[in-house]
């Protein structure tokens, strides 16, 4: 997918302050960050969004939670404790039309989640 | 962990508004909505929260994401879109130690997501 923003960021076309790199996913800082740290924790592969996932991809989104509690843990924030986000479609508020996963932590989030 | 709500919603012993069960998940309502489908999917394994998932339960927390998939689509979300969101610790807001996922959707969620 040569047009998308993660995909060319995944890539190294376009530079990201990436804080975790592997075969299968890559983790940056969001460039608009709601909380002292936010992580985005994408697929190299190209998976549109959250309702894309059917049993053909449980072994990666498996995975990707796994690589997510990773980058929290290497953040520092296992202790305080901090939220995941994975936004779908318009409702959502999904801005990139490739999954990825929010981690927000280092201050309390509040509630309702958005 | 008899004393833990949530095991006990999954083994039937206290009632909830269940929308799906199956072997290894259940969905259920949550009390406090905070949208108009709001809906939590729990493994019925207990695993206490989003920073306890190491490589041993990737398998069950990529079903965990594939069956949130399939519960956003029967509560007819696809179109729209939604929100899942994951609390890890106080930061993150978890009010109950057993691993959850909220579903969120039937409005537009806002940013940033607490």
């Amino acid at each position: 997918m040569p047009d998308c923003l993660f995909c060319r960021i995944a890539a190294g076309a376009i530079p990201a302050d990436i804080v975790h790199a592997d075969d299968e996913f890559v983790a940056f800082r969001d460039i608009s960050p709601r909380a002292p740290v936010h992580v985005l924790v994408i697929p190299r592969r190209h998976i549109p969004s959250p309702a894309d996932l059917a049993d053909v991809e449980a072994d990666l989104a498996g995975r990707l939670l796994v690589t997510a509690a990773r980058v929290a843990r290497e953040a520092g924030l296992d202790a305080a404790g901090y939220r995941w986000v994975l936004n779908c479609g318009p409702d959502g508020g999904q801005t990139v039309p490739h999954l990825h996963l929010h981690v927000l932590g280092g201050r309390a989030l509040g509630w309702p989640p958005g």
